[in-house]
């Protein structure tokens, strides 16, 4: 069986104020298209399918029609998970009625241990969960992080595990550490609140959400699939895409998915970007965070680099600003009324108007007179 | 086939800062049982399920539990419609699944347009609409209202009507006037974007939701089934409960629905209110609003009230406060600490401490001394 594993959508997300719905349905459409491409089973869906716990209507208009997309136009059985963005009870409305066309969604730990069984395969569909439900599902005080708190869900599971079957476990949580890990281990490696892999063995195979980054954990076995677009300049260089998992060999290939629009981070000096012979072989239609390596002041720099970059999410000085050589010195070169634009121009990021530069002018020129 | 006809839950409404979910969950185990008792068929919901467009996580999980236990558990068909406090959108999650158990939600006028048959009845679940929403439908830029709006609606469902079969509106809307209705009438009864019950005409009944009172329109084949509970202090007088609807002769009958807690308005003299061998006669435990005839000043009024009744919903006086004779002779009267503990009391609605009047005892004594 070939299933489809993705996660981390965060439908509703915006990045420096850009809206990412349509970026969104774009790299949907490209999951729908590699999903029948591959002649997949079904998908695993780990978490995080909305940005917030209280998701816009456009948001959840989204949502709805994903995965009504996937599950009843493309009849794609789907298994889902809550992560620690969505909120487990709105996203648990209809819950009880999708099972009737194999759209399978937790977002409780007790339903966790009702496995799903699909092919030669069990799946444990276990949603992010608080160590406080653990508490009072296992009754047991001393579950107080999600690591300590594993030992027992995995017990649990395995007690299920039917023993000709493989067995799957799609997470939303963080994994860190090897099959040696111990408590130091998971201090450093992944924090208090890390799962050591270790405790994962049991299983077949893990299909997970939570990171980013589809690199963060380097396990045969365990997989985070990473986000569906780069939600963050530190995933500039994170190729973004899905796995496909046969379970009959429990071996997962990435295929990457291009996004609309990429994200990129540029370093270098303005007058190299607002060079036309440069940046036309650019990729100006990217999310571009800038940093410049100037240190003087770029007059309406910010205006400027986006009539270059209309989707500018970011602009930085790699050495700051140096803002003058000293005041006197720069006076004295400048005249007073470039050096009034100069400061206009730093202050407000805007340029003096023509009306603004008249009245300038004029008080200069009066001023003048009179000393 | 007889049909409970229930509107306006509202979940997740607070009543002058008292929290309803349990008083809701309460009627709601009524209307179980009502519906139990009288074997009905099926259940409309019209409209209004959520006190808001964007419901808490405590209210969703109400609505979505109520929902599940009416179809789920007890397997009733339901016809429900969102109204103007739902939002469309997030209450139109998981409606394509729902149908596969005869949960039946319509939140969009175009879905109006598929009716739902069940016995000998064709029922059209026409969810609340804005006229934009008929505007782009029919395409027709005149219609600015609901009332304009409607004519097209209800022409389009005469076109879908079964000619074998009854024909059942539910809907979220008002309707005022009679079948006789002009223009004149709809300003005057309903507003502008009332419905006149003429337009209904061609429907055999016509379940509806959206006003409180179930006898705000007195029409033979249309009816308001009221709220779950009284939501305002203007509702003390309306009873409250859920309508059983006879299909074979479109005749209704009303079962009032007790609440975990009434809701009253009591107008009398304080000293009357506070007298043990009254108060013990009245419902301590109703949400009570409060209107005094007494004139004076009374100390710490909310806080005795509240000891008798602890659910005091308002506070208002029939004829308002005379705060003195005039100050020189109140003045004269009382002598400075008691004005100044009245004063107190009437501006902070709190009685001076005990360490607050020695400051004041003080103080007075020292500027006694002075003058």
């Amino acid at each position: 069986m070939k299933i489809l594993h993705t996660a981390d959508w965060h439908i509703g997300k915006k990045l420096a104020g850009f809206d990412l719905l349509a970026d969104q349905e774009a790299v949907f459409a490209r999951l729908v298209q590699v999903a029948q491409a591959q002649q997949v089973d079904a998908i695993i869906i780990a978490g995080d399918l909305y940005d917030r716990a209280l998701p816009s209507e456009a948001a959840t208009a989204v949502v709805n029609r994903m995965l009504f997309r996937l599950n009843r136009e493309l009849g794609y059985p789907l298994l889902v998970v809550s992560g620690n963005h969505d909120s487990a009870v709105r996203l648990n409305t209809g819950r009880d009625w999708y099972q009737s066309t194999q759209l399978y969604l937790n977002t409780r730990l007790d339903q966790a241990f009702t496995p799903v069984t699909l092919g030669e395969t069990q799946f444990f569909l276990l949603p992010y969960f608080e160590p406080v439900a653990a508490r009072q599902y296992f009754a047991d005080e001393s579950l107080t992080n999600i690591a300590k708190a594993m030992v027992p869900v995995v017990a649990k599971m395995q007690t299920l595990f039917a023993p000709d079957k493989r067995h799957v476990l799609v997470g939303h949580f963080f994994a860190a550490g090897s099959a040696h890990s111990d408590s130091e281990t998971r201090v450093n490696v992944g924090g208090l609140d890390a799962v050591a892999v270790g405790d994962l063995a049991p299983f077949d195979y893990v299909a997970l959400g939570h990171l980013h980054n589809r690199h963060a954990l380097n396990a045969e076995k365990i997989q985070y699939s990473g986000a569906l677009l780069k939600y963050s300049v530190s995933e500039v260089a994170q190729e973004k895409g899905v796995y496909i998992l046969d379970t009959a060999t429990m071996t997962r290939e990435f295929v990457p998915l291009a996004p609309k629009y990429e994200v990129q981070h540029l370093t270098d000096r303005y007058a190299h970007l607002a060079t036309p012979d440069y940046y036309q072989g650019l990729d100006r239609e990217a999310y571009t965070a800038i940093t410049l390596t100037d240190t003087q002041v770029i007059p309406n720099v910010m205006a400027s680099l986006r009539e270059i970059f209309p989707r500018v999410i970011g602009l930085d000085r790699a050495h700051g600003v140096r803002l003058a050589q000293t005041p006197q010195v720069q006076a004295a070169k400048l005249g007073p009324l470039p050096l009034l634009q100069d400061f206009f121009q730093a202050t407000t990021g805007t340029q003096l108007s023509a009306q603004q530069q008249a009245w300038a002018e004029q008080a200069l020129t009066a001023s003048q007179k009179e000393s």
